[in-house]
């Protein structure tokens, strides 16, 4: 706890532990646990977490916080990468993990409604049976809720978008306690501002999503997973931009630099050439997939790729991706006792190679590991820089690399996160990329956060 | 004009003259051409046409009238349908129609920059020879900054989506004459509040828009379109339902009831049944094409429709689509000297079937005349009211019958317009389909515009 707030006061304890009972907890271990991510930056615990039950246990929650002015920083499962969860003005944390059912399945309509607190692989775990899958996935076993937060995207986003696409409707209780719903169950709608949107990505800095309503997709009749590496970089990358540009309807098309890959060996025990590799994917009926497969096949050798080794079985396709998620737990692996600064910046597919390029030439020059992961369909891509939080010129170093990387995809028209959200980590690239259009942010939160009570001190300083 | 505001200030019009010349008009005729658009509504002028040719010259206008807290009205093509362009409290219309350039193809991200006055069509003329073509395609051939401003959708939305999904990034002038860009030109961001999606639909209330980056599609290799009838309105809604719960990736699927296709026939000189109606276009390689066509083609004769007619060479499919889009005018000549009530609802496609069967029974009871066509692929359709604008218990006819359609499609989860914006005519069912959020939207709107004088009295009552 720093010195400029006062901690919570004891009305306010008291009226959230009558409401709540033991499931408020005070405990130094539960704040704690509640104040980091999975990233590099320092745990900034609040001062009391909220297990909440229900929609009006968070309207509850946020009346009393809002009639003292005191923060309140949502929590799904704690995976993000940004220091979004951080506590820095204390608070109160709203663990909104109880919240963790599927209040409907609309087949017809292609369409799910959830608690924030379910998260991706529970979802699909319930829509076993239906023929019907959801195709957000972060590398993490995310919340559904801090996915939306975040404006999360995945493996998948090349061919289904990203949370910003998949999203109809959300439920979310803003600063005052109101209860809104941003939109109907509709595909379209032309009928006012777009607060849907506005509420992605806004990393609960505007209110508490407490209900979501997602698109969900039938799973295709065919599916092909492969694996194949190349001799350079270069080669992979321009295979990926080639493919896009043609307009391929890929599932997934994910690259691995060489570091990572001996990484993910190591990790996932996996045994593939320690080379620049494409993870790829088919959805379609099977002659689809047959029509995709060879276009990708000959672009690929076209760039010097290797043979295509294919994963036909559920249980392979599952172990390749689960390596893929796991990239940046493996990419830890390398050197242990560090933490990842995971980044990640995209650019337009033109642009894509040059930047990884370069960038490549960067890590290379700084002296740290740091594996390229990317979902480069999209123009995308990660590095998970190894750190020491402990040692300033590690994290100097790191700073320095992620500066230039930004700067250089700003500089290609890019933007400097893709997908992994504004947090702590990326608000000082702000005024870079979004100069004038900064000012309107800061005017829609002051607006619907008067008080900035709302996970203060993230994406826009008021 | 009406008493209780002021006409334009001397000042004013001195400040205007001098920036833009003879490109300032105040004539009777051109005022009044800018104050309607192409529905049932009242025109109401502004006080002053501004031919802008330039960002500049709308920031120079927009600050002119800011500082005597003067209205100001975007205006592109006039072809919208609820009343958008009209200058409820007079003021300066901007008419973009001159800034007409598409001022990049960058075709290898499969994205363009246009100016707002390109038409859909123009834009599509220009990409002729590039093999990449923009879907989105209201009826009319309006402007592109206009089809921003109302989240224009059209035929190809099932396959492509809407302007919500194609635009990338937009440069808008706000209240105060600053020029924002709301987005770089990645294909994804999490770089914080999402005002691409807010500006898109705000119907020129937030912010005039100057410059627009759009996706872009490359024209697949094979393309199909057909017609096919059915016996009754059920059928053919039920044979729509199944092809998109089934997952086809059909491009358009387009229902035109009887009564509209008695009237295409009349206006476009086609001789179709005159039955409920499905027009269908198929998009992708050879062999995709076919099995989308044998899915379909089952699915209709499941629901006793007829034998596809089809339209393979790009004159008959150009024939066909403009017939489709000509529909609405074709509707008026039913009844000439009647102005078109156009209204659309969209609902989950689960009550698809029963919203239209419903509407249908209130049109019979009515004694209007009123055709129903839709991109029912997304659950949306309208109906083209034939009034008499002058007719007071005409108009009182068609409110009621469109109030209960609006009202049932509410009840179904769905929306009071998909896509074709609030204007004047929807405002009063903001409250019954948003409840509280509509405060969140009046909040937004006076933090960007705190004096109410862009598009001042559509979408919300401040």
């Amino acid at each position: 706890m720093t010195a400029e707030r006062a901690p919570l006061g004891d009305d306010l304890i008291a009226e959230l532990s009558g409401l709540l009972g033991d499931r408020l907890s005070l405990s130094a271990a539960v704040r704690e646990q509640h104040g980091r991510d999975e990233s590099y930056h320092h745990p900034q615990p609040p001062d009391a977490v909220a297990f909440v039950e229900s929609t009006d246990e968070v309207v509850a929650v946020v009346k009393a916080c809002a009639a003292r002015r005191v923060p309140v920083i949502p929590f799904g499962t704690g995976t993000s990468l940004e220091g979004h969860v951080a506590a820095v003005r204390g608070g109160v944390c709203i663990d909104v993990t109880r919240m963790d059912k599927v209040l409907a399945v609309n087949a017809e309509d292609l369409d799910v409604v959830v608690q924030p607190g379910v998260t991706r692989k529970a979802l699909n775990e319930h829509l076993r049976d239906t023929g019907l899958f959801f195709p957000v996935d972060p590398g993490a076993n995310a919340s559904l809720g801090g996915m939306v937060a975040t404006r999360a995207s995945g493996t998948n986003a090349v061919r289904y978008g990203t949370m910003a696409d998949v999203v109809l409707s959300l439920e979310v209780v803003v600063a005052d306690g109101r209860v809104i719903r941003t939109a109907r169950r509709a595909r379209k709608s032309a009928a006012g501002y777009d607060l849907t949107h506005l509420f992605v990505g806004s990393e609960g800095t505007l209110g508490v999503v407490t209900e979501i309503t997602l698109k969900v997709f039938g799973i295709p009749e065919a599916i092909l997973a492969a694996v194949v590496s190349f001799p350079d970089l270069d080669g992979a990358v321009n295979a990926v931009i080639e493919t896009i540009q043609l307009g391929v309807p890929i599932a997934r098309i994910e690259l691995l630099d060489e570091v990572q890959m001996d990484a993910c060996n190591r990790y996932s025990g996996l045994d593939y050439p320690v080379q620049p590799t494409l993870f790829l994917e088919f959805h379609g009926s099977e002659a689809g997939v047959k029509e995709q497969v060879a276009t990708v096949e000959a672009l690929c050798e076209g760039h010097g790729g290797g043979h295509f080794q294919w994963s036909t079985r559920p249980e392979d396709r599952t172990k390749l991706w689960q390596a893929r998620h796991d990239a940046a737990y493996a990419a830890m692996g390398l050197q242990p006792g560090t933490k990842p600064m995971a980044t990640d910046v995209c650019v337009p597919i033109s642009r894509l190679a040059e930047c990884i390029l370069e960038t490549k030439k960067d890590i290379v020059a700084s002296g740290l590991i740091a594996p390229i992961v990317g979902h480069v369909g999209d123009g995308n891509f990660h590095l998970v820089l190894l750190v020491d939080p402990d040692d300033p010129d590690d994290i100097a170093r790191a700073h320095a690399l992620n500066d230039r990387m930004v700067m250089r995809a700003l500089a290609m028209e890019g933007t400097c996160t893709g997908e992994h959200g504004v947090g702590l980590g990326k608000m000082d690239f702000l005024t870079a990329e979004h100069g004038e259009a900064l000012g309107l942010m800061r005017a829609i939160k002051r607006a619907l956060d008067p008080d900035d009570i709302m996970n203060p001190g993230k994406i826009v300083r008021v």
